[in-house]
């Protein structure tokens, strides 16, 4: 089939999808639950031979363990979250404005859906369900391009979702799983069918598909996030940030890369902040002024080291006048992803939160919490002191 | 000054404009409110010297009455248009979503200003009033580069803007006025610094504009809109609606360019609205079927009549079977701009309200109400019987 014929038919398919109501909607994801739950040995026997490619590759280890469906009970986790996702309220159809602009002249915003989502995501099989759980749920078509490595489980889920959506009413064209083979290029030509690209994955990705595609796309490449460690503050909340903010995954794009931190800082707290580091194995790359422990855990910091994405257990630490000199520092090495403020005197947070210039911005709470899927219990950190 | 000096002006302007309360930037906005006041015969002596030089080089007598400031009480009502825009509503800050996510962790969903925008326009100079207030209110910084027709008008004031915002706290370089001479080209790579760019005139504009940045382009360039006139209507008020669409401005995007009526209603019912387009000089192109009048004004469709914008008094007009047959004309041929349904019948408008897939989707209503700066008084159109 060619991408066109993909791209229309998801179209068409959109043009049916946005009539029906939310009841229909959740039905239809409901129908999916039950099926991929029916066809769970079909499904797992697939995702061996995926896992057993992998090994004889010789692909990472990291990687294997994305892709394994079987483990830590995932297959039912991604089951529960087409449930939960069916039990939301409707996105669909709610007044967000209405404004009498004159007698007999009423206006009206309401929410409605986008069209058609061209969704391209690595290794994770699991994708596929939250994907069309949430397309499906708010009146969108989606174009599924997953990565080669899941091939066999994605082709097995493909059909049963498709076979799940014949019996209801969303079409089945809705949502469409692109098998490696297609050529994804011919796909980001479509403009004329599709409207919003999400790319999910690394930064080659990501930046790849944005310099390939006249479509809009949603995604980021970087993640250049920073904490900045006011003066009036609390240092055991801190040390949990940081902490968490670094360790908890590190090669995640909301992993804090680099830590500011307030001159007006006792010199034994700010001492105390890099031991806490180096008791969890995190590498502090420093300006000269914080060369305070010698560690093999303590490296000087270069010329990049505040323009840098390291996803790994390191992280560039300077110190700062003030919360307007770590604004200013953000603002203009920062990769606008996420950035955190730890502070205990709120106009400093209100300032912060105002003038820092990224999608997500936090007090007192970990960088890592952008992340739609983590669950609070998660949050579990060993910390000195 | 380069283009990349102007959009790293522009950008480091908005980090201050960000952290104003709505106080200061309004404030801002009376400032250059009393300021352009001030200077209205210089800015008015700069304009007649663009009018000038508009006649010398025979340019259409419709542009030359859009360059004009001084007739029709274009200059005070500018004026007034920024005094309104500060008296708004704050529109930065507002908490849209607040969520209790765990003991300790609140999630807030605030409206943020954009950054920096590129708003490209062609000769009405008071646009650089309207934007500036609304650049300035929402805290955006924003570059500007009008049409060469208007080069006096535009230095002039851009002048006027910076000097005041000289006396406010808005930085005077958050709105810099491009003059002809600099190149559009150029800005349009500073995807580093500009988060947007609005293009406001032809679609030639903005189709150029699209397919040369890789910065959002927020903007349309056809306007293909549609009426359909549903079998259970008020052919008082679908007469009213269709020649308000049609007359009213028919070189806007937002003029209606294809009429479809419900085949249901009485043929004496259909010649009624032939005529009314006819006795307002509109020419009608209609498929064999509606060919009911014999009229200079009476023309046959032909293959591209309804893939077409005629910016003119013509109007492509067809029957259908229902209001799902219209639906599905107009999903497939529009421009998704702006579309109509005339009914008395409320299933059946919330039915065309949920599945056309247009930006704006009305009820009874003119397709020319999508443009805001519209005023109702003028709805004043006349019509036989």
């Amino acid at each position: 089939m060619s991408s066109e014929t993909i791209a229309k038919d998801a179209n068409l398919s959109f043009s049916k999808l946005k009539t029906l109501s939310n009841e229909e909607r959740s039905q239809a994801l409901q129908e999916i639950y039950n099926t991929l739950k029916e066809n769970k040995s079909q499904i797992l026997q697939a995702n061996e031979i995926d896992l057993k490619n992998a090994e004889t590759q010789n692909l990472s280890s990291s990687l294997i363990k994305r892709l394994d469906l079987s483990k830590g009970g995932k297959f039912d986790s991604m089951l529960q979250g087409i449930l939960d996702v069916a039990n939301l309220p409707d996105p669909v159809g709610k007044i967000t404005l209405a404004k009498k602009l004159d007698d007999g002249l009423n206006l009206y915003r309401v929410t409605a859906p986008i069209g058609v989502l061209l969704i391209i995501f690595e290794s994770r099989p699991e994708v596929i369900a939250n994907i069309t759980a949430l397309a499906v749920k708010s009146g969108n078509s989606a174009i599924l391009k997953g990565g080669k490595e899941s091939y066999q489980t994605f082709k097995v889920m493909s059909g049963i979702v498709n076979k799940a959506l014949s019996n209801t009413k969303v079409p089945s064209k809705a949502i469409q799983l692109i098998e490696s083979r297609e050529d994804v290029a011919d796909l980001l030509n479509q403009d004329k069918y599709i409207d919003l690209v999400i790319p999910r994955g690394s930064n080659e990705l990501v930046r790849h598909i944005k310099s390939n595609t006249k479509i809009p796309v949603l995604g980021h490449a970087d993640g250049i996030c920073s904490i900045y460690v006011d003066s009036n503050y609390d240092i055991v909340k801190a040390k949990r940030i940081i902490v968490d903010s670094k360790t908890n995954y590190p090669a995640g794009c909301n992993a804090v890369e680099q830590l500011l931190i307030n001159k007006n800082i006792p010199e034994e707290e700010q001492r105390e902040i890099l031991q806490t580091l180096i008791d969890n194995k995190v590498t502090a790359h420093v300006t000269p002024d914080l060369k305070l422990i010698e560690s093999e855990y303590v490296k000087d910091a270069k010329d990049d080291s505040f323009d840098k994405e390291y996803l790994s257990f390191d992280i560039s630490v300077k110190l700062v006048d003030d919360a307007d000199e770590a604004i200013k520092h953000i603002n203009e090495h920062s990769s606008k992803h996420t950035e955190c403020i730890i502070t205990e005197d709120e106009p400093t947070a209100n300032k912060f939160l105002k003038s820092i210039d990224s999608a997500g911005i936090y007090w007192n709470a970990s960088t890592r919490f952008a992340d739609g899927f983590r669950r609070f219990n998660e949050l579990s950190i060993s910390i000195k002191g």
